[in-house]
C-alpha cells in the first residue's frame, strides 16, 4: 500500500535534510525517496549520518534530471507550497488532501518538496494536479523541508493506520468501585477512631471531598492495596510509643 | 492562547535538534520551549543556526535543573514516548490528546520530550498525567526529536485553527457548464465537418466520452478561451495550402 507514495525533493540543498526525510519515510512505513538534481552531493555522507536507521531508504533513493521525469510514472501530483501561489491550479487543504488520499485507491501518487531556500518553481508547480499548504501561523510560513514531510507521512500513515492506533492504545485496569468504596470506609473507620471529624456535624461535606479525590484518582488494585497499607501503616501508633 | 503550551526538552543533545523545534514552535505560533540540563552546551551556536528565523524563541528559552522544575507551574503534563511504557499511567493516541487539549481550556499544559538516544526516564513519565505514542510503523519507531515536537505543534495548531484553513482555501472559479457546453457543441460542429464521427452510429459513444473529458477538466474561463482557441486553430486549412 505504501509503496505507492513517491516523495520527491526538487534540488535539495542540505545532505542532513535528505537524511531526516529518509528516516521520516521509515517511522511512517514509506520507502521511496526521489530527488531531482540536488545541489548536494550524491552519494552524501550527511544524509547517511541522519537517516539514522533508514540507510536502507537512502541507498534505495532514485536521482533524476527533471521534475518531469521524476514523476513519470504518478497518476497523481500534489505540490506542497507554504504559500498560495499565483497559478491557475487547485489548491487544497490538509483535510481535502486526506479525503484525495482515501478517494485515491490504486493510483500512484507523487509528492513535490522545493528547495529549502525557495520553494516549488511555477514550472514544477505546473506539473502537478493539486497544491497543497500545511497550515501555520501567518508570520512564520516557512517549515523546515523534512519537517513538512513528516507532516505528510504522518497524515497519510494516519488514513490507513488510525483506527489500529486508537484501538491499541494501552489502558490499565482500574479498580472497581466497589474496592474504592470499601478502602474509603476503611479511611473513615480508621479517622472517626482519631477524631478526625469534629464537629459532627462538618462530617458529610469532608467525606464528600475524600470520596471526590479517590474516586478522581482512579487507581490500579495494586496501587489501591498500597493505599490500604499507606493507611493501616499511619493509623498505628508510632514505634516509639511501644 | 498558545501561550499556555509549554515544550520541554529534556536533556536534549544536539543543538541542531533545539533549533529546529524552536522554528516548528514559531511555525505553529507556539513559544514557550524549556531544556532540562541540556547536555549540548546551552547557549548554542547550531540551535541558533537551525533556528532560522526562530531566533526570538532560543533567546527567550528557559533552562532548568530538574523536571519537577521545568513543570511546576504547568497544570497537565503529557510525556511523549515511542513505546508502551511499563508503567501504571494513561497512555493516550493522538486522537484522544486532541480531544483532551480540547477540554483542557485554561489549563497550562507542558509537553515532555526526551534526550535522542534514550527517551524519557520513567522517572521523568511519573511526574506526567498522560503518555502519548504518535502513530508509527511498528518495526521503526524512533522518530527525530524536532519531527515529533514538530506533528505535536501541527495536531494542537489544528484544533484551533483548521476550520480557518479549511475555509480560506484558493479556489478559482471554473467555468460554468453552460460555457463548457457550448465549447463542446462548437467542438462537435467542427469536427462533424471533418468527417470526425465516421460511422454515424459511433457518435453517441463519442460524444459522450468528449463530454467526460471536458466537463471533468473543470477549467477557468480563461483556459476555456485558450481552448477554444486551439480549438479553431486546429480546424483552420494549414497555412501552406492558402
Amino acid at each position: 500500500m505504501n509503496n505507492k507514495f513517491f516523495f520527491i525533493l526538487v534540488k535539495p540543498q542540505l545532505g542532513e535534510n535528505i537524511g531526516a526525510c529518509a528516516r521520516s519515510l521509515k517511522n511512517f512505513h514509506f520507502s521511496k525517496l526521489r530527488l531531482v538534481s540536488p545541489k548536494a552531493f550524491w552519494p552524501n555522507e550527511k544524509a547517511k549520518v541522519t537517516s539514522v536507521g533508514a540507510y536502507d531508504i537512502i541507498k534505495n533513493t532514485k536521482v533524476f534530471r527533471n521534475t518531469g521525469d521524476s514523476i513519470k510514472d504518478c497518476d497523481i501530483v500534489v505540490s506542497l507550497s507554504a504559500r498560495k501561489r499565483d497559478i491557475s491550479k487547485r489548491h487544497i487543504s490538509i483535510t481535502q488532501f486526506s479525503k484525495k488520499i482515501k478517494t485515491s485507491k490504486n493510483k500512484k501518487i507523487g509528492l513535490l518538496f522545493g528547495p529549502e531556500s525557495s520553494g516549488l518553481s511555477n514550472e514544477d508547480l505546473s506539473l502537478s494536479n493539486l497544491i497543497l499548504q500545511i497550515p501555520t501561523a501567518k508570520s512564520f510560513k516557512s517549515i523546515n523541508l523534512s519537517h513538512s514531510l513528516s507532516i505528510v507521512c504522518y497524515e497519510i500513515f494516519k488514513i490507513y493506520n488510525l483506527r489500529l492506533f486508537d484501538k491499541n492504545i494501552k489502558t490499565f485496569k482500574t479498580s472497581s468501585k466497589s474496592k474504592i468504596l470499601s478502602l474509603v470506609s476503611h479511611l473513615k473507620n480508621l479517622l472517626d477512631k482519631k477524631g478526625f471529624f469534629t464537629p459532627d456535624e462538618k462530617k458529610n461535606a469532608m467525606m464528600m471531598n475524600i470520596n471526590n479525590l479517590f474516586h478522581r484518582l482512579e487507581p490500579t488494585d495494586k496501587e489501591l492495596r498500597i493505599l490500604a497499607s499507606i493507611i493501616s501503616s499511619l493509623s498505628k501508633k508510632d514505634i516509639n510509643h511501644n
